[in-house]
């Protein structure tokens, strides 16, 4: 089967608060939105955000838990820019889970909290190429 | 700041498990491996599945919760490869969710839990070009 995930959709409680988070914090834009779910063109997939009582009837699964085992990131360009992007997060409603600083394999890394508690990480990782599109490549630690 | 998504994380609790369910259920590639997180590269982005205490650790933050309120999302070709999907996945450590069926907005689509009862989406999406090399793109349904 193709290697490929198609979209990524978070649950959330409020979409006027998650929008703000990722629409104004991360200055993000929505390619579609209605009352109950929105999504984002990411780098070759779709970030959907949509109310957890939706996620949940079509997964036909309840009792969804937070936070969830899962993290995602954004690596930016500078080692400085992870505070600054941490900073400007928060906002925007995110809450900073560990500040930026220096794994021992290399780069800078902090973790952030979405409106609805799902985890960010914003990473800079110089041995990881992203391209003018956004799309990000995996490489051995220098 | 760029849209852009550089890796997704997933706690897991069995390399080996993990690995099975990726590797040989998908049938996904791993780029990087060791003996305590896996890496996959995806289209634009890149997968990684990590023990549970690392990425705890790496988040100080303890306590992550399952099944977390989220959903990730293969889509395949056809609808009929929807139900062939999920029972592949099944005999590879996944646990179904919700059998194919045909939403109200169209296409097809199931959910399969991961071996670390992350959600899965099993979805035939007509309306969403993707590419041939895995990128895709949101559009509006038919």
């Amino acid at each position: 089967m193709q290697q490929q995930l198609s979209v990524i959709t978070l649950g959330i409680a409020d979409l006027a608060r998650s929008r703000r988070f990722y629409c104004e914090g991360f200055g993000w834009t929505q390619v579609f939105a209605n009352e109950e779910i929105a999504f984002y063109q990411m780098n070759g997939f779709v970030l959907g955000t949509w109310l957890t009582k939706g996620l949940e009837g079509d997964m036909q699964r309840s009792g969804l838990a937070r936070p969830g085992a899962f993290a995602l990131a954004h690596n930016v360009a500078t080692a400085g820019d992870v505070q600054k992007v941490l900073d400007r997060l928060a906002q925007f409603g995110g809450r900073i889970l560990r500040p930026a600083d220096a794994p021992l394999h290399g780069g800078m890394r902090g973790y952030i909290a979405d409106p609805d508690d799902h985890a960010w990480e914003i990473a800079w990782n110089p041995a990881w190429p992203i391209s003018p599109e956004g799309y990000v490549r995996f490489a051995p630690a220098g």
